[in-house]
């Protein structure tokens, strides 16, 4: 590499990453991202890849591709393991060897985060969590096959353990999941089955707050929770989950029986603060400066869901719009370093609202004062989504699946995939 | 179950089993579907999946989806271990229980095949067959993985071993992906890499014989050999492939280093002969009379590549026409045996015409003497392969796909997902 043209290192394809390395096409550096998977997922719809509306691909898209015509970028599919911030070098297993070694001059972090059990790591085989394209083909492998033995089982406290379902954790992803289920089994599911009907399926969704959507305005939570009750989900609110195994739940002092519990109640960041050595929030994420740099740093960014960052008092939350208006502003602060231009204002996240689906034609949506619930906010949420899907051509199937699914109530991907070998 | 209504049990969801099951609609019968897997995969658009082209739910559909308005039907997942053709009950594992024992009036086997080393079994492991979504996911992961590694690979007989791709069998299914591959590594990968150029992979077809399409007239064999080395696919006839490993083939006396060897040379029925115990050809698969039954087993039918039955002199074909003209006309024998009807005459398969793709733009056709090669056989072949997808919700999607890649290149499934866990 010719040591004038500065070299920028990406770590992970989500949100965050992908923004910095668009916002920096052309720029005079050369920027490299690194990512464990070859693709980027948009990760606030992989609840409709784990109910089967769409498929994996409508909502994931090779980064390679995204990237491709960005000349002074290359991707590369690698799992990092560590930096070195004295030497400015990461580490990364890759194409089959361990501790590859690869220099930067920038390095970006937008690492993400993944499932946390608050310290009971035991829950884990019994609740998985919804963070990836293989996650979501898992759930929608398992939600199929429960009702395949459902249809079978001729004992009736089997059978409903395998028609009930439990969803831990209601925020968005848990009451998107619950709601989702919930159509499913009454639409798509309905006419399948000869000895059980799916519509009578149990759906728990459980929660230590005291009302759903917590980060939503009060109005909000309640009239989604009355939505949920509406679509026949059973919601426990200020119960906290005793226990998990292969038989089901203990919620507050309830056993319910189950064979699918869905873990959507919390996230631990990727260990970007211990690659650093630096200081790190309560839940593990990495405490940035307002210039979204590390201390004594200034060569090294962490974004998005991994970094910790207060706004008036407040933490930011881990939402996609954070982690993209982070990995825009840290582009424009690397260009600026690199032109000793005068450094950017610190940044500011501006929100542009937060949108949580429930169920079919309702939504509720806050932003900048206005809070709305029901068909209208429904619609709002669709565009949002279908303009913010990452790959245009992604846009055009996932509109005309929705629509298809909408008007007729069947899904397209009901595939039990089994058996698949990775290299 | 009352013993009025004839039960009729079907195994296998493939196109012989579907078949069968669709023409009992309506008839007076109760008719159970088991197969192993919830969905029916459309096998002649397998190397689609294989090379990114169509997304799997694009190319399979839930059995239950299928046959859902046919209220005399139910259908079961399952795996069959056994029948006993005495007490006219097969047994199954199913819902996590092995040995569950289900009854029939007349049973109709269309299990299919799988794939045959021709002994050398020790091969499978480097060199995977296509026959289901799960092969086609794999081998899909695996080619746009071998590339990842290659753009990362310093050492350059590594790195060509890596963009080499052997075929093994120059049948339909190796021309089809063969042919694939080229066109994929000069056209979506083209743009994607920096320090490797995918235009360059080498592409190599192997078979004993002495010409591609073997089943077809000889000068389509040689149009589609023509088009394979246009193609830039080296084509190696005459060649046995001596052995395999992981690190690639010996072809003839040349050894080929290579990590991806695919393996389509031969199939081997499902293990339907050794259920029944009676009669089977060299290749193992169950000799059915001229009706489609077992000898001494009026009630049992084998249809479809587990079958083998004599027509003019030779056997029919392994293909999917064959399955659903037995399937269908299986149908009809068990409606007339109900009705106390005089029997069918023998069965007699319509060969309306074989057709193979090879690349863009270009395909060979044979159908009662009509021989043609080229652009128009092609349109043909696109033309019945929308019309024959199992499920019209399919077909739509599946032409906008093949639209969008015909006139970008781009392929929108490109998708390496790992670690999907089964239930």
């Amino acid at each position: 590499m010719s040591n004038k043209i500065p070299r920028v290192v990406i770590v992970g394809g989500g949100f965050g990453g992908l923004a910095t390395a668009k916002a920096l096409r052309g720029a005079p550096v050369s920027v490299l991202l690194v990512d464990r998977n070859n693709h980027h997922v948009f990760q606030p719809l992989l609840y409709q890849v784990a109910t089967s509306v769409l498929a994996p691909g409508q909502i994931a898209a090779p980064i390679r591709g995204l990237l491709a015509a960005q000349e002074n970028t290359s991707v590369m599919l690698g799992n990092v393991t560590g930096v070195n911030a004295e030497l400015k070098r990461i580490t990364i297993d890759a194409n089959d060897q361990t501790g590859v070694e690869i220099d930067y001059d920038y390095l970006v972090l937008a690492t993400g985060a993944t499932h946390s059990y608050f310290g009971h790591d035991e829950f884990a085989a019994f609740a998985p969590g919804l963070k990836s394209l293989a996650d979501a083909e898992s759930l929608r492998n398992h939600i199929l096959t429960v009702f395949e033995k459902a249809e079978l089982e001729d004992d009736a406290p089997r059978r409903h353990a395998l028609m009930t379902f439990v969803l831990v954790g209601a925020g968005p992803t848990g009451v998107e999941m619950a709601s989702a289920i919930a159509v499913m089994v009454r639409t798509t599911l309905r006419k399948d089955f000869r000895n059980i009907d799916p519509a009578t399926a149990r759906i728990v969704l459980a929660d230590m707050g005291q009302r759903p959507l917590g980060t939503f305005a009060e109005e909000l939570s309640e009239a989604a929770k009355l939505r949920l009750l509406q679509l026949g989900v059973e919601v426990r609110l200020g119960k906290p989950v005793q226990s998990i195994d292969e038989d089901g739940a203990v919620v507050g002092d309830e056993r319910i029986p189950s064979k699918t519990v869905i873990w959507t109640a919390g996230v631990a960041p990727s260990p970007a603060g211990k690659w650093l050595g630096c200081e790190v929030d309560r839940a593990g994420r990495v405490r940035i400066r307002p210039d979204l740099t590390v201390s004594n740093r200034p060569e090294v960014y962490v974004i998005g869901d991994t970094a910790s960052l207060d706004q008036d008092g407040r933490p930011l939350p881990g939402v996609a719009q954070v982690a993209m208006q982070q990995g825009r502003y840290v582009a424009k602060a690397i260009l600026r370093k690199i032109e000793m231009r005068p450094p950017l204002s610190p940044f500011r996240y501006f929100d542009k609202g937060n949108l949580a689906v429930v169920g079919k034609n309702f939504a509720v949506l806050q932003s900048r004062g206005v809070k709305i619930s029901g068909f209208i906010a429904w619609l709002v949420w669709a565009l949002i989504h279908i303009q913010f899907l990452a790959d245009s051509s992604l846009r055009f199937s996932v509109f005309l699946q929705w629509l298809m699914t909408y008007v007729s109530g069947r899904r397209g991907d009901r595939l039990i995939i089994q058996g698949r070998k990775t290299s």
